[in-house]
C-alpha cells in the first residue's frame, strides 16, 4: 500500500542534470518515481518539463522527498493549501514542520500565494497578520502559528539573473588551476554593478586577511566604498587591532615580514586596550586607534557584526558572545545586501551561508580548497569557490577597483 | 641609556636548542644580550646553566622581553616581590599586567612563593586570601588585585614525566608519514595508564567522528571507561543523535555506506526532536534516544560540555550559546584531567589548548596536516600531534582497549 | 552552412546525468544538438533511449564531437566503416587519427566488428591481419594502418558488473568523511573474489607505503598471494631496501619511531649495495637482502615493475630508466589484471590509470584529497578514491586478509 | 673499547640552533660525546667556536657520523689526507665511498686543498689530473679513484651572502599566513640583481602554469629576459603548445575561462603536430606554433631541458624519455645559474634540488604546502619556500619585472 504525490517541474533541467538528481534524490529517500510526461527541449535554449509520480511507503517520508525536491524546484502539481499549526512550546516546531530552503518560497494562505520573507534554510514558516516570514527554531514562541508538511508550499527557481551571470563559469568546480587574474577582474566588475545597482557588499572575513599583510588593500577597499557590512569574528578585529597598535599580528611583524613566533601576548594587550575604552568605536573617536580595518569601518561609518567563538581571548567589548544572538544581528545586516565575499573564514562563511537567500550571489575565497568544498557543499548553491592566495587576491582586487592603490606605496 | 636585567636557565637547554630559542627572542622583541655565564654539559645527559644579561631602550619592553622568556623556562636571576595592582574596573586589567603561560608558575606575595592555581595562556594573576590564580579578561572585577610586570613571577618547567615520555618521538614535526599503528598503540597504552593513576582522560571532539562511521568505536570507549568528559560543540552531539534517530548524518547513510547528499534538514529535526524533550539525558530516560556517543554518556553518567559556534542550527538545549560561559563550563571540568585527546575539530581543540595546563599532554588527531600543526601552534607547548585517518584511529583504538570490540561486528 | 551527425545512446542515462554531460559536451566543442527521439525509461530500472543529431560548422569539429561522445557510450546511428590510412612517418599518427579511449572497443573493418584488444586512453588504433589493437604514438611506424576519424567505431559501456559492484557507493566523491573501516572490508572483500576468479591483483605504490611503517603489512599480504604484481619508482623500492639493510627509511628509525633527520645518505649506501650485486634478486639470492617487500615478492616469485624518474639516485639496477620502455614494461604486466589498487603515489598512479582499460576497477588510497581526485580527473572512470591513513589502512588490511597477520607480533 | 675522532665548528653556531643539531645527530647516529672546548660569542653578532670529541663503537658509524656533520660545517681538527680508492665496477662505488653534501667541499690530495667541482648531494667524488668533482653513481667506470671515508674533506659553509641575505625572513617556516605582495616584490628584486651580476636565472615548472592562466605573464618575463633556462617535464611544454594550438589546457578554455572537461584528447593531437615537424624548435620555424612559452624560449634563444616521466603521453620530440639523461642535460646547464625558482612542480623541482649547489638560492612557489615543504626537506638549505597562487604570482611579478605588462592587456 503506497502513498503518492505528483509533482512537477520546468526549465533547464536536462543539460543542467537537475532532472538526475531530482531522481537520485527520490530514491535515497526511501521513495519511487514513475516519469508520467517529459516534455523535451529539443534544442539548447529550449525548455523543458517533467511531471514524476512520487511513491512512498509511508506518508510521513512522502511529505519529506516532496519538501527535499523543492530545492530543485520540483513542486506539487496539485498544491493544494498551507496546513498551519501552532507550535506547541517556545523553540519547539510541530513535528512535521516545513523546513526551509533559502530559496524564493510561496505559500497558499487563505487562497493566496504569499512570498516568504527572508529566505533562509532549516528554519520554519510562520504565518502572521497575512505575511509569512522564515523564524528559526530558537526564536518560535508556544502557539507561533507554524507552516506543516509540503502542501502549499511553492519553491520559484530564479533564472540566473544578468548580475549572477558574470560567475557562470566558476561554479563549475573547486580548483586552483584557473585563471585567477581574471576571475579576480569579474568580481571587481561584479562589484561595481552591485554598487550602482544602490546594493550593498557584505564581507565576510577571517584573521589570514591580516596576516597575509593584506589590511591594508582591504582598508583601501573600505575607503573606497566597497565594503558596506563586515561580519567577522573576534579573531579578525583583534589583530587588526593589535598590528594597529603594536605593528605585530599573532607573532609577525608585518613591515619587516619578520616572524615574532608565538608572540601571542599581544594580542591580549590589545583586547585589554579597546576593553579600556569600551567598544571600537569609542577608541577610535579618542585617538588610541588610528589605523586597519576596523578603523576604516568605524571612520566611514559601515557597519560590522563580530560573533565571537569558544576560542576566543577576551574578548573585544564589540563581540556577541552569545552566538544566537549574533545570529540575530547578522540577519538584521541582510536587507539591500547584493553580493557577498567570505575570505578566509569557514566558521563565519557557514554562519553567512546559512542565513544567506539562495538568491545573493555568493563568492568564497580560501586558499585551502577544503574550505571552499565545505562552504558549497553547505547547500549555498549560488556559492562560487576560488582557491587562491589572499594576499594577492586583495593586492589584485584592489588594484582593480581603487585607482590610486599601489601607486602611493 | 639602556635599561637591563639578568635572568638564568638551567636544563638541556643546549641539545634541544631553547638556548637559541632564548636569544632569539630577545632580538625578535627588540633587545640585546650578553651571555654572562655559560656552564655547559659536557655530556648528553648533564644539565647546562646559562646567565645572560637582557638589554632595552624601554622599561617596558625589557618587561615583555623578560615575560616572554618564561615560556622558555627562563627567570629573572633576582627575582623580586611581585607588584600588585587593582583592576581600574570591570573586564579590564591594568595595563601592564602579567600575561600568563600555561606553565607552572610562582608568584612572590608577601614573602613567599604561592603556586599559581589553574595555569592557563593569555590571562592575569589575582592575588586573593594567600593564593594566586589566573583569571581571564572577562571575568576581572574593578578592585581585584591583579599582578603587573615580571617581577616576583617564576616559572618552573617540567621535566618531561613518565606519564608524557612515551610520546617524545610524536613531538618533533607532523607528518602522516609515520608508523600509525605504533602511535595508535601508545596512545591506548597511555590511557591505561592515567586510568590506572585515577585521573580523567578528557576528549574533545569534531562532528567527522560521526561521519567517518567512528561512533559506534567511540562508544565502545565510552561505555569501557576511556571517555571521562567530553568537550564538543553542537555539531557532534546533532549529527550522532541524528544518526542514532534517522540513521543518516549530514546525507551519509552510514548503514550503507551510500552519500545522502544534503539532506541537511534531519539534522534540524533530531535538534527540534531533543529540544521537544528538554535535554538529552531527558531524551535518553524518555527513551526517545537510544543509542550513540551521547547516549552512552548519559547512560555511564560521564560529563559533557556542549559549547555553540555562529554556525549552528538549533541548537540543541544542552547547548551553551553564550561562548563566555561555555569556556567557563570547560574550565570547571578540568580537575583531575591527566590525559586529553583532540579528535577532528581545530574550534574545539583551540578551545581547549588555550585553557588546558601544559603539564597535561594533549594528543591532536586529524586527517588534515594544517589543522594538526595550527593546534600545536597556538601554544600548547605539549601538544603532540597525529595526522591520520579518523575512521580507521578510532578502529584501532578500540581494538587495542576494549577487549570484545570487532569481535561481535 | 552545417555538417550533421546522428549519434545515439542507450541506457540510464537519465538519473545518472550522462544525458546531461553528452549535452553538455556538445557544446563545449563548439557543436549545436538537436534531441531527435527521447524514449524515457519511465521507472528507475528502466533503459531510455536518445537519439540525438549534432551539427557543427566545420565537419573537423564535427569528428572531434562525436570521438568525444563516445567516452559517454554514445556511437553514431549509421556507423559506417572505418577508415584507415597509413603513418606517414615512425613516431608520427596520422592528423585526424582516431584517439582511443580505455572502454571496450569495436572497429568495423572489412564487414566484421573487431574488439579493439587492450584498450588505453590517448592511443592510436592499429589495424592487422584481421585485429585491431591499441598503438601509442611512440610506437607507431611509418606505414602502420591507422584508424582516421569516428567512422566504423563504437564504443560499448560495459554494465557495473558484480565484480565493480560492491565499490558502488564509494565512486560517489572523495572525502576523507567515509566509514574507513567498511571501506577497507569491501577492498579485502574484492580482493579474495578476485583471487578466486583466477585473476591478478596489481598494487601500485609509493614510498609511503614505507614511511608510514606499513612495509611489514604489505609484506603479509605478498607472502598471502595478495600481491600478483607491483608497479613502482626507484624510491619505494629503495627506502623498502635501506629500511631492510640499515633499518632506516628516509631519517625514520622506524623501529624505535624516533625520527633520523635527514639521514638521505643511507638510501645511496643501499643503492650501491644492490648495484654491486647486480639486481635485487641477485641481493636476494645472495642472501644480501633478507627482509622487506622487494625480498618478498623475489622469494614468492611475484612480478615488478619499477620505473624510474628524474629524481632519482642511483638507481637500482632493476629500475627502468627509460620511461617509455617502462611504460612498454608495465603494459606487459596488464594481461589478466582483475584488480587494482594505488596507494600513496600520483605519478606511477596516473602513469598507470593511462594505461589501465577502464573494465578493470581501480581503487586509490592517499592521506592527501588532492592526489586522489587528480587520479579520478584524469580520465580512469572507474577509478574509486579513499582518502585515508597509509599505515592504519595496510594494518586493517592486513588483518582482514591474511589470518595470522598482527597475532605474532 | 671505542673508537673517537675531535671535530670542529666555528661561526653563529648558538642562536642559529646549528650546536644543538650537531649533538643532536651525533645521538641520532648512535655516537655520543664530549664537548672539549666552547668559546661563546657573548653577543649576537659574535662568532662561537666549539671542539667536540665523538666517540662511537664501531669505526664505520664512526666514519659515517663525521660525515654527517659536515652538513653542519663540521669538520675534523686533524683533517688528514684523503684516502682514494679505485672503483670495483661500471655504476659501483666502493663500500665506504664519501657521499657528498652540496656544499663547497675541498679535498686533500697531494699535500693540496682542491675545490670540489659542481657541489650535488648523494655522489662520490672522482679524483683526476690534480681536480676533484662530483660523480654520479651511474656515471662511475671501473677503476674510477673514489675518495673513501671522512678524511681528508672539509666542508666550508658559506656565509649568507648579500645575495641570498634579502631573503632571510622567508626562510623561517611554510606558511601561506605571510605578506605575499612583499615577497613577490623580492624576488622581483632578487632576479634583477642576479641579471645585473651577469648570472642566470633557472626557472623550473609545472604545468599548472599553464592551467592557471599564467603563461602569458612567463611568456612576457622570457621575452623580458628573466628566463635563461627552463627545466620541465613533457606536460608543461605539451599544455603549453596545447592552449597555443588549441586554446585549450588539459580541458580548460583559457580565454573564455569555461573548463572543457576531460577534453584530454587535444593534448595528444598536439604532441602529434610537434612530433610530425621533428621538434619543438622546427615548429617555431616553420609557422605550425606561433605562440606561448616554447615559443618564446625558441625565439629568443633560450635553453630548456624536458625530462620525461612514466605518466607521459607522446611525448614531445624534445623530451628525454630517459631519466639519467635528463639528469646529465640539467646539470650540464647549472654553469652561471645565480638563482633558481621552483613553481607548481614537485618530481622536477626534487630533481633540480637534488643537483643544485647550496650556494645557489632556490626558491619553491607553490600553492600546496606540502609540496613546499616536502622539497625543502629533501635537504636543499638554501631553499625558500612560498605558498601562494600561481596566477596570481606570475601577474605580478610580470607587473614588478616587465614595465609594459598588464598596459597593453
Amino acid at each position: 500500500m503506497q502513498h503518492t504525490e505528483i509533482v512537477e517541474i520546468r526549465g533547464h533541467i536536462m543539460d543542467t542534470g537537475v532532472l538526475a538528481r531530482v531522481l537520485d534524490d527520490v530514491l535515497e529517500y526511501d521513495g519511487n518515481y514513475t516519469i508520467v510526461q517529459l516534455d523535451l527541449g529539443r534544442h539548447h535554449h529550449d525548455e523543458s518539463y517533467a511531471r514524476i509520480e512520487i511513491g512512498a511507503e509511508d506518508s510521513t517520508v512522502l511529505q519529506r522527498i516532496v519538501m527535499r525536491l523543492q530545492i530543485h524546484g520540483v513542486n506539487l502539481v496539485d498544491p493544494g493549501i498551507a496546513t498551519v499549526r501552532p507550535a506547541e512550546r517556545d523553540g519547539v516546531f510541530p513535528d512535521d514542520f516545513y523546513s526551509t530552503t533559502n530559496l524564493d518560497t510561496r505559500v497558499r494562505v487563505d487562497g493566496r500565494w504569499l512570498t516568504v520573507q527572508q529566505p533562509e534554510m532549516d528554519c520554519g514558516l510562520l504565518v502572521r497578520d497575512g505575511t509569512v516570514r522564515t523564524i528559526p527554531v530558537s526564536d518560535v514562541r508556544a502557539g507561533d502559528p507554524i507552516v506543516c508538511g509540503a502542501s502549499g508550499v511553492r519553491v520559484v527557481l530564479s533564472e540566473p539573473t544578468e548580475e549572477a551571470g558574470g560567475f557562470g563559469f566558476m561554479s563549475s568546480e573547486v580548483s586552483s588551476e584557473k585563471p585567477q587574474a581574471l576571475q579576480v577582474h569579474l568580481i571587481a566588475e561584479q562589484m561595481r554593478q552591485v554598487r550602482q545597482a544602490g546594493r550593498r557588499i557584505l564581507w565576510v572575513g577571517g584573521p589570514a586577511i591580516v596576516h597575509t599583510g593584506a589590511a591594508p588593500a582591504m582598508t583601501a577597499l573600505v575607503r573606497a566604498g566597497y565594503v558596506d557590512v563586515l561580519f567577522a569574528g573576534n579573531a579578525l578585529a583583534t589583530h587588526d587591532i593589535e598590528s594597529a597598535l603594536f605593528g605585530t599580528s599573532l607573532g609577525m611583524d608585518l613591515a619587516g615580514g619578520r616572524g615574532v613566533p608565538h608572540g601571542h601576548e599581544h594580542h591580549i594587550r590589545a583586547i585589554n586596550t579597546i576593553r579600556r575604552c569600551g567598544s571600537i568605536a569609542v577608541a577610535v573617536k579618542d585617538g588610541v586607534l588610528t589605523g586597519g580595518i576596523m578603523h576604516a569601518l568605524v571612520e566611514t561609518g559601515k557597519d560590522f557584526v563580530l560573533v565571537g567563538s569558544v576560542r576566543d581571548d577576551g574578548p573585544l567589548p564589540d563581540v556577541y558572545t552569545d552566538v544566537i544572538e549574533g545570529q540575530r544581528a547578522m540577519r538584521a545586516q541582510l536587507g539591500g545586501v547584493g553580493f557577498c565575499i567570505v575570505v578566509a573564514t569557514m566558521l563565519h562563511g557557514i554562519a553567512t551561508g546559512n542565513i544567506l537567500p539562495a538568491a545573493i550571489p555568493l563568492v568564497c575565497v580560501d586558499i585551502n580548497p577544503a574550505t571552499v568544498t565545505k562552504l558549497a557543499d553547505r547547500g549555498s548553491a549560488h556559492a562560487t569557490g576560488i582557491v587562491t592566495d589572499i594576499g594577492l587576491f586583495f593586492e589584485q582586487l584592489a588594484r582593480e577597483l581603487v585607482p590610486s592603490y599601489g601607486h602611493a606605496g
